[in-house]
């Protein structure tokens, strides 16, 4: 484990002291919510937005996030001060605490931490070629919240990587949801189309949605597989990738099977808004 | 949290210093399994049912569980005699160990616990009587697992408790399929009907339906929620509560409302194959 500190239950805590109950029910029960947010040029990107979507979550699960928007905005402040990455993910977590029972627990007392690790980068290549989605049938239980509940995700990590593909995009009912780990958008005849319901709300996604509407027609509906199949482009956000152009789904191009105007487009804009290139 | 002991990557540990990692991937990712035993006469009721669905879950996860089957009995054993419960539930748990970047870990170091809790005891009045479920849409993510993931039952509880009901029953798709904490079978003109299919086998269910196929028809379909509300009789199976007879669902009676002559007959012959009691 990286020598870093991270934050816990209100104080700082060197990661590899940073311990929690066997019986807190976020283990025994996957009772958690978890934010993930990134910084650029070492300062936290979305913030407000995260936090939004952090708070949201915990409500979902009636819990109560122990801190103000404050607070921890500073307690990232000084982790990342102290952990000294180039560009760090942050890691919002918040379970409902300890369950003697394994069943009940206290809203009153839940486990709240803060964690960082160094950004993962993708290939550069990705960014200019494209990548590639598998499909999988499957539906997230609770699309509304971002709980810990991962496990599809980390089980397909083997099938994906044999594959040479960057996430998996699921569907379920005839319809495309998102991606494991990031949203997931079409474009058809200029028009940028946002599968609807059943989503996450993507924090970037809905920043690139922002950018799209102002040169493009945009529309949330549902996506058949055989529309994501079909699409002119195709690509994901994600807090940690930005926008990834996506050119295979399966076996089968997307569009012509090279980065499409528009994908490169939001791109290049999303470069200029969020990190400031020109 | 009760003065008492558990089993923690081998090693016998004061409950209240029994600590994880916050990186645990059990934690962060809800990658984990788990399996919940009862003792009768302080002795494990089939442990090796129980030892072989953990095994299997953790074979869907592609984890391996560190420890025999005779290693794991020892543990039990042990531990049930330093804790002294008067009826115990044993809950056995396995997650990927550490991760250290919140996505990979190394399936070769997991985190294996045993935990022992006092048995919770439905009130007498409810197998005399008959028990109330109420009604969710939902799908468990992964019923061919007992993973951690009861973050929808957890969320449910308030709203079982002001309905005065036991539990939730699951159906999806026009079909019912268990409810969150134990399973759910109906009886039709003597047939018993256990759905089929999106089901996680429990070890009491199986049991159960062995004893029922001693003396009536017992099939595997589907059922439907209008077949659950019309059926003659219904009942739970679990772990910690044996067979408990239902006679309403949501506002409405099942059957004529009260026990019924096959639950209360299998429920005396659970009586004596589990407990001996004539």
């Amino acid at each position: 484990m990286q020598r870093s500190h991270v934050h816990l239950n209100g104080r700082i805590t060197p990661a590899d002291q940073a311990v929690i109950s066997l019986f807190d029910v976020g283990l025994l029960r996957g009772y958690a919510v978890f934010d993930l947010l990134r910084t650029i040029h070492g300062r936290p990107f979305l913030l407000a937005e995260h936090l939004r979507r952090f708070r949201a979550s915990a409500e979902y699960l009636n819990l109560r996030v122990p801190a103000t928007d404050e607070e921890i905005a500073g307690a990232i402040g000084e982790l990342l001060a102290r952990n000294g990455h180039a560009e760090a993910t942050v890691r919002l977590l918040l379970t409902g605490g300890i369950s003697p029972n394994g069943m009940g627990f206290d809203p009153e007392t839940p486990t709240f931490a803060i964690l960082t690790h160094e950004l993962p980068e993708l290939p550069a290549r990705i960014y200019e070629s494209g990548g590639k989605l598998i499909t999988e049938e499957h539906q997230r239980e609770i699309p509304e919240a971002k709980t810990t509940n991962y496990l599809t995700m980390l089980r397909n990590l083997p099938r994906v990587e044999r594959a040479g593909a960057l996430d998996v995009l699921y569907h379920a009912g005839g319809r495309v949801s998102e991606a494991a780990s990031a949203s997931f958008y079409v474009v058809r005849d200029g028009t940028v189309v946002a599968p609807r319901d059943r989503v996450l709300p993507g924090t970037v996604g809905t920043f690139v949605l922002g950018l799209a509407k102002e040169r493009y027609e945009m529309v949330h509906e549902d996506v058949s597989l055989e529309d994501a199949y079909s699409a002119d482009e195709a690509f994901l956000t994600s807090t940690t990738r930005g926008i990834v152009p996506i050119v295979q789904l399966d076996d089968r191009p997307i569009g012509n099977g090279v980065v499409g105007p528009v994908t490169r487009d939001l791109m290049s804009r999303f470069r200029k808004a969020a990190f400031g290139e020109e």
